[in-house]
């Protein structure tokens, strides 16, 4: 199995680093880093133990990767316009894409762009962030779920788990709607209200009004899900979320971060696309559009 | 008659200054400012002309106040829980009190602490601030509404709009409830998202996202009123609001000042109750709930 990584950040830095460390071919396509990697290699620093990968086969330009079994997708999805430009040569007829990302609607959208490409979504529950030039910092969690979306050979999907298990990445497998929507209960509150009234997981449950608003919304996503026809979510699911969240470590999602960095923030996958289909399903999400809006606010302010 | 003003700050020293300009015998019950008001007066900076009360009425203390015919009370609503107090010598039987505060509810809560009190709501449309110690800045507008709502003897709210009128103030009745309400539909909307968003009301609906915010925050409080049974306002009442807002003067409301002076929120009067009121006539308000939990949240956090 040959691997790429698009998208060397945090999670794809992660993943990719674990799955090179356990003797795999993976090739990285790196951007602003590539003279950085190629000259002092990719290091991770773990809570499960920290490794370097050196020599990385490290790639500047898309057009140069080689056709791929896998390939991990970890950009931020306010770059996927990008990916039919990205992943042409990378990804032949046998190819699997695996979207590791935040958000729904993403599979939708790339299989319009490229009809015959073999797709599936990843969500990872992970804290990392890349904190310097070929420089990953895993700090908690690791888990990664694969949930098929148009695998036509889903041996695949049964050996990129197999690997990442070998790699020491616990991996699970999942139905691919319910995949997405779960992820989404914990990740529309949180990513939009950490930015919004500028605070932490743990100030947010701290104090009784706004984790009162949480659960809310995250009972508006799962009501949401259920009207989309995804089975599998009901109300205690919210509570487990939360009191799982009560216990992290104080957290500032990713879009948090984005917007503290300055770079922008995926409000079209996290809020737009499920708020539409949802809309389209005749199930409104009234505080989860009211945070949008308010998102839309501040991306145009800064 | 004879006048008493609680609360001199932009609204009562505004309406106090004017009623006592006009030569109405006036009374102000001053607290920090009192040393300062007794020695240099009342200065009063108006778009409309400056003026000067000098020598002021003034009192220290609330059992000093003689009985008066009319008390304006410009108090902050969070500090209505002194109003008993207050009131207790200067409100007589024959005593109309007028609350110029925002929010819902306030009438009914002194009533309840006072139920002989004769009292009326005042709904004030200025841009009006205290800036300094006995100093009041009026920047815009200045019209005040009044709707009776426990008053024995209506003829001295005839005696109090005339005493107004004469004063140059322009002055309305209107009935009740429709009073409150209508004030809430501007109110309710731009206090808690030029707090939560800060920023201000052109940034707000300069913005399209916020704007469509904005109106449908609107149109949640037009709905409220009409499931609380208040008869004359729609969707047009909204659209009117948006349009005269568009042509203010970019503006701060009361709670933003508030907030940005480390001073408390009137969350109670002017989210709390109408959500408990719009709540038990089986109307939700999902974007007003979310925004006051927002605030509860920034309340605590300061």
């Amino acid at each position: 199995m040959r691997y790429a990584v698009i998208g060397t950040g945090g999670v794809g830095g992660y993943f990719g680093g674990r799955l090179a460390l356990a003797g795999r071919d993976v090739c990285f396509l790196l951007h602003s880093d590539y003279e950085f990697v190629l000259q002092h290699g990719l290091r991770v620093d773990s809570c499960k133990g920290d490794f370097m990968i050196k020599p990385v086969q490290a790639y500047r330009d898309a057009a140069d990767l080689p056709v791929c079994d896998v390939v991990l997708v970890a950009l931020k999805t306010v770059n996927n316009h990008l990916l039919p430009h990205l992943l042409q040569k990378v990804a032949g007829t046998e190819t699997l894409v695996v979207l590791i990302q935040n958000g729904i609607g993403m599979e939708e959208d790339l299989q319009k762009a490229m009809p015959n490409l073999q797709i599936a979504a990843g969500t990872a529950f992970i804290c990392s962030a890349k904190t310097g030039p070929g420089h990953i910092s895993h700090m908690d969690y690791g888990t990664l779920t694969i949930a098929d979306y148009s695998c036509r050979d889903l041996s695949k999907i049964e050996a990129l788990t197999n690997d990442l298990k070998d790699a020491g990445v616990e991996t699970y497998e999942a139905e691919y709607a319910l995949a997405r929507w779960r992820k989404a209960v914990w990740n529309m509150p949180f990513n939009g209200m950490t930015v919004v009234m500028d605070a932490s997981t743990d100030a947010l449950l701290g104090n009784p009004s706004t984790r009162a608003l949480i659960r809310e919304q995250m009972l508006e996503v799962i009501g949401a899900a259920a009207a989309c026809g995804v089975r599998g979510l009901d109300e205690s699911f919210a509570d487990k979320q939360i009191a799982a969240t009560d216990r992290m470590t104080p957290y500032k999602p990713s879009m948090k971060l984005d917007y503290d960095c300055g770079r922008p923030m995926e409000i079209d996958y996290l809020y737009t696309r499920p708020l539409a289909l949802a809309a389209a399903a005749g199930y409104p999400m009234p505080h989860l559009q009211m945070l949008e809006e308010q998102l839309r606010f501040l991306a145009a302010a800064k």
